[in-house]
């Protein structure tokens, strides 16, 4: 056996896990080899697919950049890696040859899951791969479009059925539950999202089902399990994605109970010189310790800076996933951090509700001022956030990030009243009404008055 | 002695310490009698002053609206307190008699600095005197007006500058520092705001002083200390302001060592009956534990939150102020929360430095993308955030909040790094150069490399 390269650190897989590993690598290890082998050529942005669409305008514009690995001294690798050799210590690849590790991430990802139903292998049905050719190919398809079919209201569905909309295309959402965006959202912030879908034009069908798709080689209709039939020269399915584990089961790594690559709160599989992490990766919930799973490219770049750091000596610890969902329905922002009230109580926890509304600027007739609402959920038992909810204009997804920092450090419904929050005209609620300190202020009261 | 009427509640003062005094007090006692007595008719929002002037274009829509008192039981009085009469606890009131209270809350806020220098007391020399009567004369003032001299590059002269500029006002601020805004941001971040103001056209004079305001009744020019004259038909004065103690003083209320009203950390004056909170009380650093002169609006309303929680038993802390500033200059905004490098030096910590910077939004070619740069300072000896300085669009403000709920919590750089932040195309740069988590990775790596 012929070992063509050697490295300190090897990565493999090209997004968000990848390169945050390989840049975390570089920070703890300044005179590390360290190379990252992906199969892409050029790797686009995983949460900037939909926007290619309407808002971007081609998969050209959403492109991870490599000078992220070039500057960090990360040897980019453009190639397949075959099999991982455990006892060797090397990964096979396609095109270079065998390549030495001394530890391994995995950052392999995951793929969009395929419903077996009749007719998906007609020309134009589609799914968010993150593939720059297969991006450019659904491009050119919408081209010629006049009616889409997006299957599934999650967080991938509705966003590429806005940013189909914004193309003038005549779009319906087909979802099996109740409401879109059920999944992570509370159901009034569903019912918000389901009426600005329909301002937007957005048609939505729920309770409903895709029984087949029909068409001559390519789309021309589906079929609802009601027996309806939707016309359709495009179909797009966004119903979630399945771990990447090929590479890892072939070497003989453990799988966890989502069927993705086992790992230790140290980000490390069974074998302690690979790591995973990222959507190939087993995720724990934060709240419950159990498994979960949440796969987003915050949580994969998080878990990526932990497995970086973690790779020579134990220095950092995973304790588990919050989750922070943020997603935009033409001029409405929604964000889900954390547990919602039914999850709550699902994990056994009593909840308090706190909910506070305000403009998000102030005074309210400051230009641009858009109504900003938060719902909090808080333990009764230990008074800590556990989660919130928040709807609003472009500041909802900022305003997430400050209730992920407190239910990171535990902060209880106390020290949240007394938040030491600033606040300006132009950027913020007022004073007297910020939406955090004043849904707290609420859930205090019904805490204190039982 | 005749008593009029009797509260278990009274709070003195309708601002933003007044009105959210009362409404904690309210939150804390269901039943509790609560009065807030005050001299304007109307309330100006406080940090809304400048914007009455460019953007929003009258008092009138600037006001802190009277429903937050009503529909929180909250008896409104428009009077004047001549006196408090500490051994029958009561007040005594120009035109409503004599009122009794169980607990007194001084929220008598702050005025203006006028400065003593010739001209002051010409026609069109003004300050952000909070009074609505006097904002309508400044604005029939402006009406008129052509050049402007604005005394003070603080917040409120930049503000009242960059306002008065969007009316196609000539504008000019004089300034006694090197900088504007020096008091509280970096100079790299005063730089910039120095470059923003020259591109909307506001002429700076720094290491300037006004010696004198010249005019015939009315402003019309103004001599800087060098012997140089501007053309002015109108002075604006933003220096500073001085908490309102007459009424504390005249109780005899232990007055601090910042000439406001003494406190101790449950925000109650040296009589345990009468709390004090927002500009006229004194400041505590969060930090230091020594008194500091910070006096915002959301300061103010914090220690009303804490005052209101305190007055018939102790339930909350005010472990001191941390401070978050924002401002906006054009489409530019600048948040500085905590301390500066410097201010950490001055207070014995050795800084440890980090900054990142990357667009609001991702892929940078979304629309309406700008760029956001984080400089964050922890200390060396314990990895603890000291604070944080930022600068971009829109965002800026809820992004020093993030930073403020982790200074808060004393979040270690470690705990900043793993920040379990969500991230939007629309709403928030790429997870993998998400600033906070970058810039703390920044001070990691020159903390391990010592």
């Amino acid at each position: 056996m012929v070992i063509m390269k050697e490295f300190d650190v090897l990565v493999v897989g090209g997004s968000a896990t990848g390169v945050v590993a390989g840049i975390a690598a570089r920070k703890h290890h300044e005179r590390a080899q360290i190379g990252l082998i992906r199969r892409e050529k050029q790797v686009p942005i995983p949460c900037g697919l939909p926007y290619i669409f309407g808002t971007i305008g081609a998969p050209e514009k959403n492109l991870i950049p490599d000078e992220l690995l070039s500057k960090n001294g990360i040897e980019l690798i453009v190639d397949e890696v075959a099999s991982v050799d455990r006892n060797h210590k090397t990964v096979n690849t396609l095109g270079s040859g065998t390549i030495g590790y001394k530890r391994l991430i995995l950052g392999t990802g995951s793929s969009p899951i395929v419903p077996r139903i009749p007719g998906v292998d007609l020309e134009n049905v589609f799914t968010a791969k993150k593939d720059i050719e297969y991006l450019r190919h659904l491009s050119r398809a919408l081209e010629t479009a006049r009616s889409v079919v997006v299957i599934g209201g999650g967080f991938v569905g509705v966003e590429f059925a806005d940013e189909f909309r914004k193309r003038g295309l005549d779009v319906t959402v087909v979802e099996m539950l109740p409401h879109c965006l059920q999944v992570v959202y509370e159901e009034e912030f569903c019912l918000l999202a389901a009426q600005k879908l329909s301002e937007r034009g957005v048609k939505v069908r729920t309770n409903s089902r895709v029984e087949g798709i029909l068409g001559d080689a390519k789309v021309e209709r589906v079929r609802l399990s009601t027996g309806e039939e939707l016309a359709a020269d495009l179909v797009f399915v966004g119903i979630g994605v399945i771990p990447d584990t090929k590479l890892a089961e072939e070497a003989g790594l453990k799988i966890g109970p989502q069927r993705a690559v086992w790992v230790d709160e140290y980000m490390r599989t069974s074998d302690e010189t690979i790591f995973a992490a990222g959507d190939c990766a087993e995720k724990t919930s934060f709240f419950t310790k159990k498994p979960i799973a949440l796969r987003l490219a915050s949580i994969a770049a998080r878990e990526a800076r932990i497995a970086g750091a973690n790779l020579f000596e134990l220095k950092s610890i995973n304790e588990g996933v919050i989750g922070a969902f943020s997603t935009v329905i033409g001029n409405l922002a929604l964000c889900a951090v954390g547990l919602t009230e039914k999850a709550a109580r699902d994990a056994m926890h009593e909840p308090v509700i706190g909910v506070a509304a305000a403009p998000d600027k102030h005074p309210s007739s400051m230009p641009g001022a858009s109504e900003l609402r938060v719902k909090l959920v808080f333990d009764k038992a230990t008074g800590e956030m556990l989660g919130g909810q928040i709807y609003g204009g472009l500041t909802v997804g900022e305003v997430g990030n400050v209730l992920a920092a407190m239910i990171q450090k535990r902060m209880t419904v106390d020290e949240v009243v007394t938040l030491q929050m600033g606040t300006h005209p132009m950027l913020t609620c007022s004073p007297i009404t910020y939406q955090i300190v004043r849904a707290a202020e609420d859930a205090q009261v019904k805490h204190l008055r039982g």
